[in-house]
């Protein structure tokens, strides 16, 4: 059963999702209100999926979106009457995964959980090839520094230098960029 | 005003799209059944948001969306009955921007165009990024390369091929990577 956390942040008391998530059999653990601070909330309720029921989002509903997005991303699905294209395009950024402009029905719950969670992997696969290619990168920066820095230190040729750190890799069982950090220490220790 | 196309996959001879679509005001270019060539279509058409309306998207359907995807990248908003998350899961994946299980309201077409080309948007500049991140990697190993086929050639150091290098690319205007390029190729014309 999925784990629903419902912020109601629409003026009625009552939120116009509770009735139709706990009808069509969630599991919704609801919290009324902007003021909650969203990531300590979902840090302890460790939910499914992010629910939020509002008339517009605000721009600090947005910055705790991004916030969850950023340190515990999780499905968020925003119901919502605004229509305006730019705070959709804001709130998308933002990290929703499903921005849903229309009244509730219980019988269409299940679909749009059920894409905002299909959405949301094919996203998060999207951003960890991308944090995959900065760390290739970043690594690959590093492992050029480190073999520079070889070079001199043992007067020796580019390939050289790079079959000593494989070497050094090798016989340590370690990866090529814990070689060349510890290239860079030591050269910062000597004073390079 | 948005140029539709709309690919009426449904067994029903007219669309339940169309009338919803034209009553909201929409342009729509229709064309009927699964059996057309989508990407060549998109390509004469040039139409600002693809409209699938199909009972279950099929696999045939699916590859023809990757293929818009990955050559014509467009908004695609799919109107289907097919509940099963894994279809959901493969449909998004090959590209669909939105995923809509339910009747069609004419009301409700505008909101999910919106939201559908702000998802699209929001898609696409991740993908770019991606894109970039790779072009980066296969260009600093092309640098790289040269640097080590030009310090042969010039019996040098790394930092004087890649002063060179630089050299060469500031006095001719051009960029380190097509100076790159040329090393590789000449090295490859004197044998090397």
């Amino acid at each position: 059963m999925l784990r629903i956390l419902l912020i109601n942040d629409t003026a009625k008391k009552v939120g116009r999702l509770k009735a139709a998530l706990t009808e069509a059999g969630f599991e919704v653990i609801d919290e009324s209100g902007l003021t909650i601070d969203l990531p300590a909330r979902v840090e302890t309720v460790r939910p499914d999926v992010i629910l939020i029921d509002t008339e517009s989002p605000s721009r600090d509903v947005l910055e705790q979106v991004v916030l969850v997005s950023r340190d515990q991303p999780r499905p968020i699905v925003m119901f919502t009457d605004e229509h305006d294209p730019d705070v959709m395009r804001q709130a998308i950024k933002s990290g929703v995964s499903a921005y849903i402009v229309e009244g509730i029905h219980a019988a269409r719950l299940q679909p749009i959980l059920d894409v905002a969670m299909a959405r949301f992997e094919s996203d998060q696969a999207l951003r960890a090839q991308l944090q995959a290619r900065d760390q290739q990168l970043a690594e690959r920066k590093r492992i050029e520094l480190a073999k520079g820095l070889l070079m001199k230190m043992r007067d020796c040729n580019e390939e050289q230098a790079y079959t000593l750190m494989r070497r050094q890799a090798m016989s340590r069982q370690q990866k090529l960029i814990q070689v060349a950090e510890q290239i860079i220490a030591m050269s910062e220790l000597l004073g390079g």
